[in-house]
Protein backbone atom coordinates (compact mmCIF):
# COMPACT_ATOMS: atom_id res chain seq x y z
CA UNK A 1 0.00 0.00 0.00
CA UNK A 2 1.44 3.43 -0.51
CA UNK A 3 0.67 5.80 1.56
CA UNK A 4 -2.17 6.76 4.27
CA UNK A 5 -2.70 10.63 5.39
CA UNK A 6 -2.53 10.61 8.92
CA UNK A 7 0.61 8.09 9.22
CA UNK A 8 3.65 9.90 11.20
CA UNK A 9 6.08 7.79 8.81
CA UNK A 10 4.33 7.83 5.48
CA UNK A 11 5.14 11.96 6.36
CA UNK A 12 8.48 11.28 6.98
CA UNK A 13 8.99 9.09 3.82
CA UNK A 14 6.92 11.93 1.81
CA UNK A 15 9.42 14.60 3.68
CA UNK A 16 6.54 16.50 5.00
CA UNK A 17 7.42 15.52 8.45
CA UNK A 18 11.56 16.09 10.01
CA UNK A 19 13.19 13.11 10.77
CA UNK A 20 17.66 12.88 11.42
CA UNK A 21 17.96 10.03 8.60
CA UNK A 22 20.88 7.78 8.62
CA UNK A 23 20.29 5.91 5.39
CA UNK A 24 17.36 5.33 2.32
CA UNK A 25 16.85 3.63 -0.62
CA UNK A 26 14.53 2.52 -2.56
CA UNK A 27 12.59 0.41 -0.34
CA UNK A 28 13.54 0.91 3.31
CA UNK A 29 14.58 4.18 5.16
CA UNK A 30 16.88 4.87 8.35
CA UNK A 31 16.45 7.26 11.30
CA UNK A 32 17.08 7.80 14.60
CA UNK A 33 14.39 7.47 17.17
CA UNK A 34 13.10 10.87 18.52
CA UNK A 35 12.32 8.94 22.28
CA UNK A 36 15.00 6.83 22.39
CA UNK A 37 15.23 4.11 24.38
CA UNK A 38 18.76 3.95 25.15
CA UNK A 39 21.87 5.81 23.30
CA UNK A 40 21.65 5.40 19.07
CA UNK A 41 18.35 3.73 19.12
CA UNK A 42 17.20 4.01 15.50
CA UNK A 43 14.27 2.91 13.62
CA UNK A 44 14.07 1.19 9.88
CA UNK A 45 10.90 1.28 8.18
CA UNK A 46 9.60 0.20 4.57
CA UNK A 47 8.33 3.35 2.45
CA UNK A 48 5.25 1.35 1.52
CA UNK A 49 2.35 1.70 4.22
CA UNK A 50 2.15 -1.75 5.61
CA UNK A 51 0.35 -1.71 9.87
CA UNK A 52 2.56 -4.46 10.57
CA UNK A 53 4.76 -7.63 10.21
CA UNK A 54 1.65 -9.77 9.05
CA UNK A 55 0.72 -7.14 6.09
CA UNK A 56 4.28 -7.31 4.94
CA UNK A 57 5.39 -8.58 1.38
CA UNK A 58 8.19 -10.71 1.05
CA UNK A 59 10.28 -8.13 -0.61
CA UNK A 60 9.25 -5.41 1.97
CA UNK A 61 10.18 -7.27 4.48
CA UNK A 62 13.65 -8.80 3.01
CA UNK A 63 15.15 -5.22 2.40
CA UNK A 64 13.82 -3.49 5.66
CA UNK A 65 16.01 -6.58 7.71
CA UNK A 66 18.92 -6.28 5.44
CA UNK A 67 19.08 -2.23 6.03
CA UNK A 68 18.47 -2.91 9.58
CA UNK A 69 21.73 -5.44 9.42
CA UNK A 70 23.51 -2.88 8.00
CA UNK A 71 22.23 -0.33 10.47
CA UNK A 72 23.05 -2.18 13.17
CA UNK A 73 26.42 -2.70 12.12
CA UNK A 74 27.38 0.92 11.51
CA UNK A 75 25.95 1.70 15.52
CA UNK A 76 28.22 -1.10 16.93
CA UNK A 77 30.63 0.27 15.01
CA UNK A 78 30.20 4.03 16.01
CA UNK A 79 29.56 3.65 19.35
CA UNK A 80 30.90 0.71 20.42
CA UNK A 81 27.40 -0.69 22.72
CA UNK A 82 28.07 -4.50 24.50
CA UNK A 83 25.27 -5.68 21.75
CA UNK A 84 22.24 -5.08 20.39
CA UNK A 85 18.15 -5.90 19.89
CA UNK A 86 15.96 -5.74 17.27
CA UNK A 87 12.19 -5.27 18.32
CA UNK A 88 9.35 -5.16 15.90
CA UNK A 89 5.71 -4.32 17.64
CA UNK A 90 2.77 -5.70 16.77
CA UNK A 91 -0.33 -4.06 18.24
CA UNK A 92 -0.75 -1.60 20.86
CA UNK A 93 -0.94 -4.72 23.45
CA UNK A 94 2.55 -5.45 22.12
CA UNK A 95 3.53 -1.43 22.46
CA UNK A 96 3.02 -0.43 18.69
CA UNK A 97 2.64 3.25 19.42
CA UNK A 98 2.88 4.25 14.88
CA UNK A 99 1.10 1.44 12.66
CA UNK A 100 2.77 1.84 9.73
CA UNK A 101 5.63 -1.22 10.37
CA UNK A 102 8.86 -0.24 11.69
CA UNK A 103 12.14 -2.06 13.14
CA UNK A 104 13.84 -1.03 16.32
CA UNK A 105 17.44 -1.28 16.61
CA UNK A 106 18.39 -0.53 20.51
CA UNK A 107 21.99 -0.34 21.33
CA UNK A 108 22.86 -2.19 24.65
CA UNK A 109 25.10 -1.32 27.20
CA UNK A 110 25.89 -3.94 29.92
CA UNK A 111 24.03 -3.70 32.81
CA UNK A 112 21.83 -0.31 31.53
CA UNK A 113 18.29 -1.44 31.17
CA UNK A 114 16.51 -0.32 27.22
CA UNK A 115 12.75 0.44 28.03
CA UNK A 116 10.18 -0.47 25.73
CA UNK A 117 10.28 3.09 24.48
CA UNK A 118 12.09 6.20 25.97
CA UNK A 119 10.16 8.48 28.20
CA UNK A 120 12.04 11.78 26.81
CA UNK A 121 12.11 13.83 23.75
CA UNK A 122 15.53 13.68 22.94
CA UNK A 123 17.91 16.76 22.01
CA UNK A 124 17.23 17.12 18.15
CA UNK A 125 20.79 18.13 18.40
CA UNK A 126 21.93 15.08 20.37
CA UNK A 127 20.58 12.99 17.84
CA UNK A 128 22.30 14.55 15.00
CA UNK A 129 25.72 14.45 16.44
CA UNK A 130 24.97 10.42 17.28
CA UNK A 131 23.82 10.39 13.25
CA UNK A 132 26.80 11.96 12.40
CA UNK A 133 28.81 9.08 13.74
CA UNK A 134 26.81 6.79 12.44
CA UNK A 135 26.37 7.99 8.73
CA UNK A 136 30.27 8.16 9.12
CA UNK A 137 30.17 4.47 9.89
CA UNK A 138 28.05 3.44 7.16
CA UNK A 139 30.17 5.21 4.19
CA UNK B 1 28.53 -21.58 8.33
CA UNK B 2 27.21 -25.17 8.39
CA UNK B 3 26.70 -26.92 11.91
CA UNK B 4 28.87 -25.84 14.49
CA UNK B 5 29.71 -28.74 17.43
CA UNK B 6 28.53 -27.03 20.73
CA UNK B 7 25.89 -25.03 19.41
CA UNK B 8 22.28 -26.34 20.99
CA UNK B 9 20.66 -25.10 17.89
CA UNK B 10 22.63 -26.53 15.42
CA UNK B 11 21.86 -29.78 17.55
CA UNK B 12 18.15 -29.25 17.29
CA UNK B 13 18.38 -28.94 13.01
CA UNK B 14 20.73 -32.20 13.29
CA UNK B 15 18.08 -33.96 15.13
CA UNK B 16 20.76 -34.75 17.92
CA UNK B 17 18.70 -32.46 20.80
CA UNK B 18 14.72 -32.46 20.91
CA UNK B 19 12.60 -29.61 20.12
CA UNK B 20 8.67 -29.25 19.93
CA UNK B 21 8.72 -27.79 16.07
CA UNK B 22 6.10 -26.04 14.27
CA UNK B 23 7.65 -26.05 10.93
CA UNK B 24 10.76 -26.36 8.88
CA UNK B 25 11.95 -26.08 5.35
CA UNK B 26 15.06 -25.50 3.56
CA UNK B 27 16.22 -22.69 5.18
CA UNK B 28 14.86 -22.46 8.75
CA UNK B 29 13.30 -23.97 11.20
CA UNK B 30 10.61 -22.97 13.78
CA UNK B 31 10.07 -24.20 17.24
CA UNK B 32 8.35 -23.91 21.09
CA UNK B 33 10.73 -21.82 24.00
CA UNK B 34 10.83 -24.14 26.46
CA UNK B 35 11.70 -21.15 28.66
CA UNK B 36 8.33 -19.04 27.51
CA UNK B 37 8.27 -15.38 28.37
CA UNK B 38 4.86 -16.05 27.45
CA UNK B 39 2.10 -18.35 26.41
CA UNK B 40 2.72 -19.72 23.15
CA UNK B 41 6.35 -18.09 22.48
CA UNK B 42 8.34 -19.33 19.53
CA UNK B 43 11.80 -19.28 17.75
CA UNK B 44 12.47 -19.23 14.57
CA UNK B 45 16.18 -20.21 13.39
CA UNK B 46 18.11 -19.88 10.44
CA UNK B 47 19.66 -23.88 9.97
CA UNK B 48 23.19 -22.67 9.18
CA UNK B 49 24.99 -21.68 12.36
CA UNK B 50 25.45 -17.71 12.28
CA UNK B 51 25.99 -15.98 15.30
CA UNK B 52 24.37 -12.95 15.12
CA UNK B 53 22.47 -10.48 12.56
CA UNK B 54 25.81 -8.79 11.96
CA UNK B 55 26.76 -12.57 10.23
CA UNK B 56 23.30 -13.23 8.46
CA UNK B 57 23.73 -13.56 4.70
CA UNK B 58 20.66 -11.63 3.21
CA UNK B 59 19.00 -14.72 1.39
CA UNK B 60 18.96 -16.70 5.18
CA UNK B 61 18.27 -13.37 6.69
CA UNK B 62 14.80 -12.78 4.18
CA UNK B 63 14.13 -16.55 4.63
CA UNK B 64 13.79 -16.39 8.86
CA UNK B 65 11.39 -13.35 8.03
CA UNK B 66 9.44 -14.76 5.75
CA UNK B 67 8.71 -17.81 8.10
CA UNK B 68 8.84 -15.53 11.10
CA UNK B 69 6.00 -13.78 9.86
CA UNK B 70 4.23 -17.38 9.15
CA UNK B 71 4.62 -18.39 12.56
CA UNK B 72 3.14 -15.07 14.00
CA UNK B 73 0.11 -15.61 11.80
CA UNK B 74 -0.57 -19.00 13.22
CA UNK B 75 -0.33 -18.09 16.62
CA UNK B 76 -2.74 -15.05 16.20
CA UNK B 77 -5.22 -17.23 14.58
CA UNK B 78 -4.50 -20.34 17.21
CA UNK B 79 -3.98 -18.54 20.25
CA UNK B 80 -6.18 -15.16 20.20
CA UNK B 81 -3.11 -12.95 21.91
CA UNK B 82 -3.74 -8.94 22.05
CA UNK B 83 -0.55 -8.40 19.59
CA UNK B 84 2.66 -10.13 19.68
CA UNK B 85 7.02 -8.59 19.45
CA UNK B 86 9.02 -9.91 17.58
CA UNK B 87 12.41 -10.06 19.41
CA UNK B 88 16.11 -10.66 17.98
CA UNK B 89 19.40 -9.98 20.94
CA UNK B 90 22.71 -10.00 19.56
CA UNK B 91 25.21 -10.36 22.48
CA UNK B 92 25.37 -11.74 25.70
CA UNK B 93 24.49 -7.88 27.05
CA UNK B 94 21.56 -7.38 24.89
CA UNK B 95 19.99 -11.10 26.43
CA UNK B 96 21.76 -13.41 24.16
CA UNK B 97 21.91 -16.75 25.70
CA UNK B 98 22.51 -19.20 22.50
CA UNK B 99 24.98 -17.65 20.09
CA UNK B 100 23.22 -18.97 16.44
CA UNK B 101 20.81 -16.36 15.32
CA UNK B 102 17.43 -16.67 16.29
CA UNK B 103 14.16 -14.32 16.31
CA UNK B 104 11.30 -14.64 19.01
CA UNK B 105 7.83 -14.51 18.40
CA UNK B 106 6.84 -13.51 21.73
CA UNK B 107 2.54 -12.97 22.05
CA UNK B 108 1.12 -10.55 24.50
CA UNK B 109 -2.09 -10.17 26.20
CA UNK B 110 -2.87 -6.56 27.14
CA UNK B 111 -1.83 -5.81 30.70
CA UNK B 112 0.08 -8.98 31.14
CA UNK B 113 3.73 -8.39 31.19
CA UNK B 114 6.64 -10.68 29.06
CA UNK B 115 10.20 -10.77 30.35
CA UNK B 116 12.75 -11.23 28.05
CA UNK B 117 13.16 -14.67 28.96
CA UNK B 118 11.03 -16.89 31.18
CA UNK B 119 12.13 -18.33 34.29
CA UNK B 120 10.70 -21.80 34.37
CA UNK B 121 11.09 -24.66 31.64
CA UNK B 122 7.57 -25.05 30.51
CA UNK B 123 5.82 -28.65 31.00
CA UNK B 124 6.29 -30.87 27.10
CA UNK B 125 3.13 -31.62 27.58
CA UNK B 126 1.58 -27.78 27.36
CA UNK B 127 4.18 -27.20 24.85
CA UNK B 128 3.34 -29.67 22.40
CA UNK B 129 -0.67 -29.16 23.05
CA UNK B 130 0.05 -25.61 21.99
CA UNK B 131 2.13 -26.58 18.83
CA UNK B 132 -0.49 -28.49 18.06
CA UNK B 133 -3.13 -25.77 17.84
CA UNK B 134 -0.22 -23.54 16.23
CA UNK B 135 0.70 -26.52 13.15
CA UNK B 136 -3.57 -27.09 12.46
CA UNK B 137 -3.71 -22.70 11.96
CA UNK B 138 -0.65 -23.13 9.70
CA UNK B 139 -2.08 -26.18 7.61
Amino acid sequence: MSAVDNCVFCKIVKGELPAVKLFEDADALAFMDVFPASVGHALVICRDHHANLLDMPDDGLAATAVVARRIAQAIMTALRPDGFQIRQFNGAAAGQTVFHYHVHIVPVHQGVGAPAHGRERSDPHVLEELAARIRAALA
